[in-house]
This record gives C-alpha cells, structure tokens and sequence, in this order.
C-alpha cells in the first residue's frame, strides 16, 4: 500500500505543479475534483468521468450519513466498490450541508445536534464522529469537521468561531485512524480577517495536517475578497503539503486560486450548470436554452473533443433541454466536466513550462470576448 | 445504396429467423427497437443504446412534427444525424399520438386536427402530411397514417375505422415518395373481429407495400385476446415481407408474438420501467425500489453483463433510486435494454437451431418462479 505524500513536481511564481499518492492511486494537481455528493456523480456513468480527465471523487459526510448510512457502505465494502470508482476519494466532514441543509441545527462545543431534511430524524456530528463516518466511508482523504463561519461575521464572531474549529481539529486529529495511504486535512478559517486567518493556519500547523485547506470562502465575499484572504493565507501553509480551496469555483476562481498556490478544487458548478443548460467554453458560458440556438448547426465549443461537442449540433441540444430530454443534462454535464478538466491539464502544462501569467492573460481575455454568434 | 429488402433466413413452425436491409444499414429479426419518442433514447447516449444490441430505432412523428418540427430535422440534416443514430430508423405515423396526447382531436376521411399539448397551436395531419414529415425526417420505415381503433369497439365502429384506415393507407401509398433503402409499411387494423382482421390484410395486400404491421392491440384487450387476433392475422400477411407487432410488448408478449410469426417489435416498457426502478429479468420483475435491497450485496441479475449488473450491488442501485439520482434510471434503462436485445438475440437462436418450442417452455417456467431471495 503505497504511502499518502504530496510531490511537488515544479512551481512558477506561488503557482504548484504536484502530485498526490493515496492506497487508491494518485492525482495530479492542481485539480479538479468530481462532484459526488450522494456516491454518484449526477448524470454521469464513472467510466465517462473518468474519460473527463477526473481522478479525484469528493462525497459528502452529511449526505452519506443519512442514507444510506456508513456503517451500510462498510458493510458493501467501502465507498470505492460501493459506487464504482476505485480511485482516490475526498470526503468533506458534514459540517457544512448541516448548516445549509439540516433543520433545528444547534452547535455547541461538543458538536452540532440537527435533524434530517429527509425525515426530521435527530442525529449528531461530533469531531470524533465525523472522523469515524469518514473511515467507515473509507475516504482516502478525511476532512475535518469545523464551522463554517457564516459570512458576513464582525471579527468577534469571526475569532471565536475559528477558535472553535481549532480545537475540533485537535480532536479530529486525536480520533482519526492513521493508515497507510489514507489522510486528514485541516481547514483553515477566520472570515475576512488576515490576522484570523494566520492565526487559523498557525494552528493547524501546530497539530499538523497531511494536506490543509481553505474553508470559509466564495459564501458571499465575492471574488476580489477571497482572492485577498488567499494571499493573507497561502503563505502561511506548509510548503510541502496540498493546499485545497474548498468549494471553489467558477473557471475564472480556479485560475485565481492556481495563481495564488493552490493545488486541489471541488465546486458543483459544472454538474449542477450543465443540469440546468449552462455550458462552460473558452469563449464563456453558453445558455444552451437561449432561442438563438434552435436551428444551430454548430457544435457547442469546436475546440472541444468530448460526446456533446464531438456528435450534435447545437439545435439538438437545445431541443433536448427544450423536450426534458435526460440526455440534455447527460451531455452537457459531460461537457462540462471535460471543460473543468481540460482547463486544469492546460493550468498543470503552463505551470510545468513557467509559462502561467501568459496563460492567465491569454484566458481571461477569450472569457470576456463572448460565444460566437451564429452566421445567418 | 442498397436496396429495401427482407431475406428470410430460416423458419420454426411459424416464427421466422431473417434480416432487413435499408439505406441505413440492415437490423435481424426477430428484433426489438429502442424507443426514441423524441429523437433520444431516454437516459441513454446512442453508442451505448447499440452497445446493448439495438440495431433499429423508433422515433415519433407526433412528438417531431411540434418540436423541434420536421422542417428543421431537414434542414439540420435529417434525423440520423441530429441525433446521432447511423443505423436505420423507424418512424411512426403520428396517428396514435395524435389520439392519446393532443386536445381537441377532430377525425374526419380527410384525416385529424388537433391541438398541441404543448402550446395549444393547430395542426392537420393527413396521410399526404404523414408521409411529407416522415420523409423530412429521412425515416428509413415509414408508417401508414391509421386510426387506431379504440378498444372496445362494436364490429360496425370496428369495421368503418378499419375501412377508412384502408383508404388512407392507399392515400399514403399515392403520397409517399419511393427511394432506394426506404420502405412503406402498412397497418392491419379491425379490432378483435378476425373477419375484419382478414378484410384489412386483403386491403394492404392489395395496395402492396415493403411490409406490414399489425396495430390496434395491446390497447386492453388482454394478452389472450391479442394472441387469438395475430393467430387470426398473421397467416393473412405476405410471407416476404417483415411484420411487425405495433407498441408490443412484455417480455412474455414478445415470445408469444415471435412464435407467432412476428418480426419486429417496438414497446417504450424497457425504458419507462427503468425510470421508475421495475428491472427485467430471467425470474421475471424486480423493483429495485423495494426496501428489502436496502443491503442486498448481490448483482440485479447474475447473468446480465450489462453495466448496472457488473459494476453495482442491488443496495447501490437502490440507493440511487432513493436518493432520486439520475444514474438510477440510467442504469436500470440500459439494464432493461440489455434484457430486451439479449432476448431477442436468444429467440433469433433458438429459432435457427429449430428450438424455440422448447426455449418458450423454459422462458415461461423461468419468469413463473420469481426473483431469488437475498440470503439473510
């Protein structure tokens, strides 16, 4: 079983060109993890994620705790064999679905009491039992459970809340179950506040993480905000462990935050968007609905290579999404993830070549030209 | 470009083992088609449709003559290419949708107005108006415009439906417009009166086309009843010519038919029932939906190789349909696909080896035991 270790492969400026080894194999950074919220990538088969370019599943604690429940996906064999993805896994902690999606939550020191939004049942996460779902899930990557402080917080709601997810880490650390190829990350908080935000990463440091991530951003702050708390963040993480941006982003967030050092990146947006008939290209985002398209030969991006790009026409797809059609959000989520992916090999490569500040420039002015209209 | 033909291969007792050819290449018979109502197999990319055995695909007139409209398949290309299906197409007439979906229905001998259920706009359709759409969508199988009697009728009812369906098959014959690998099917229609069954085959005899369905069954006449009318219809078609059994059927409706003599069949069961979690196998339905594969390590089926049977436990399956994620209906509809074309694949075996009696008995003893019980 080979060790969890972090190589750092080559860098240009704070940007990172690395690669991460699990017991279920490794994954280039920086990277883009596929959505898997309920042990299942939305309208995805795994083979076609996997043909995406992904190699990094993320799942969620919260939603997997309520159905259907770890101690079933032990006793099925673990998360791997239980959805058919036999690589690396990430799972969050739970922390952050309670508070957007449970109901009565109460937090205490001890942990968050709440209850289910399936079936108003009562259940608790507490540091300790965050750490023993994680294993149970059997995640190559464990998160820590901390409070994600809601945005905005005065710096005394701020501090407090951080301190609070400081010492969860300690305990998170205390209950995880090391093994060979397996990994806690900490997270770091402290809001808007640079100095929150050094004294978070400090102590993280002080416990010790295999890999440290950035939490409590794109909540609200907006782009030049958490690009901000990055570069009040970045530096103070070790150099010789991943960096993960929790939730993060939009393309233009993912080249940012690559700019700025980190190394790993999750964010529903290319499986929920393509769901709903948005589609990432080089030249922007397409809303594949828009009328504009109904008798469009074109592909939706020719410089793309996957299903939806390769085989249809435009009109066709509008008229998927038109019908509610499955293969509509089938196609253009694969296509989306294909952009993600595509656009983290090219991130990978230009940081390889020290080449990045060109790359930036030369995405963030195709971005702002806008899709190709149709000829008449 | 080849020429529309069926070659007769060999024979068992009435049912028949052969091959049609069209302009879009040839498909076995006995054969299943995949439904693709609105110009998509539902929750299924095409290469995977083809994966599971399909060879012929059914597309609905009614569905692509309000959206996106036939006039815009043509100009896209026509049907194969917009959405992708290389292989030989299938479209029906429209009629039995215009019947069971559209408002404000008015049959006259010049044919049906009616109102879309979509936005409420009037249309005509006539046999002219049929064949002018299903040309434009470049069907290879064109359907004769008919009424599908409803079920029950009185032979009078009965006898002036068929009639008039008579005329218009002549009206559609006179309209459709012959290319080298396309075809003209007729309809049998008459109810469940055996004499009307006969008058309407004599009719289509007389007119001639490249083949001939049987319509106006399964419509709630029970399996016996549609039995007895192919047993009183069947003998009546041209045996050089491919004959197909309209919107049929069940598992056990499909051997029947075959038996029978039948050559092609189309049915949306497979792919609805996979929507809802109902999946085909050798000991007959399973809902994946039931409770008691909560925990249920084993495979759907452990002689399907179908991807929802080789990568997935019965509980996974069952969580994704819990959880309502789309890899469920994915999953099930290809599984039920595979059943379907593996069937049939089965059929057209046993057929040539002379052995299809005795392959109906084991058929039929199978499905009576039931779905084995998980092991406690």
């Amino acid at each position: 079983m080979p060790a969890f270790d972090f190589t750092l492969l080559s860098q240009d400026g704070a940007a990172r060109r690395g690669r991460v080894m699990t017991a279920h194999g490794s994954f280039e950074t920086p990277g883009f993890m596929a959505t898997a919220t309920a042990g299942t990538i939305k309208g995805m088969h795994p083979d076609a994620v996997r043909a995406t370019g992904a190699e990094l599943a993320i799942c969620n604690t919260y939603h997997m705790m309520l159905r259907p429940t770890p101690e079933r996906v032990a006793a099925l064999g673990g998360l791997h064999k239980f959805m058919n993805w036999p690589g690396p896994i990430l799972t969050d902690s739970g922390g952050f679905q309670v508070m957007s999606l449970a109901k009565l939550r109460q937090i205490t020191e001890q942990g968050v009491t709440f209850r289910s939004h399936l079936d108003g049942s009562a259940h608790e996460l507490t540091p300790e039992r965050s750490m023993e779902i994680q294993h149970l899930l059997d995640s190559n990557i464990t998160m820590c459970l901390d409070e994600c402080t809601p945005h905005p917080a005065t710096h005394e709601v701020a501090a407090a809340s951080m301190r609070m997810s400081m010492r969860w880490a300690e305990r998170c650390r205390q209950a995880f179950v090391k093994r060979e190829g397996y990994a806690l990350f900490g997270i770091n908080q402290g809001s808007t506040y640079p100095n929150l935000r050094e004294e978070s990463a400090a102590a993280l440091k002080q416990i010790g993480f295999d890999g440290y991530a950035v939490g409590g951003l794109a909540v609200g702050e907006g782009q030049e905000m958490m690009f901000r708390m990055l570069d009040a963040t970045v530096p103070f993480l070790p150099e010789d462990k991943p960096r993960y941006l929790m939730g993060v982003g939009k393309p233009d967030d993912i080249v940012g935050g690559v700019l700025r050092g980190i190394d790993m990146f999750d964010c529903v947006m290319p499986t929920r968007s393509g769901r709903t008939g948005q589609a990432f290209t080089a030249r922007g985002t397409v809303n594949i609905r828009n009328a504009r398209h109904i008798e469009d030969k074109r592909p939706l991006d020719a410089s793309c290579g996957c299903p939806a790009c390769a085989n249809y026409s435009r009109a066709y797809l509008h008229h998927l999404f038109r019908a509610e059609e499955m293969l509509g959000p089938m196609l253009l989520t694969w296509h989306n993830l294909t952009y993600y992916q595509t656009l983290m090999r090219d991130l990978r490569q230009a940081t390889e070549q020290r080449n990045l500040q060109n790359f930036a420039a030369i995405f963030y002015e195709q971005q702002s030209r806008g899709d190709i209209e149709a000829l008449a």
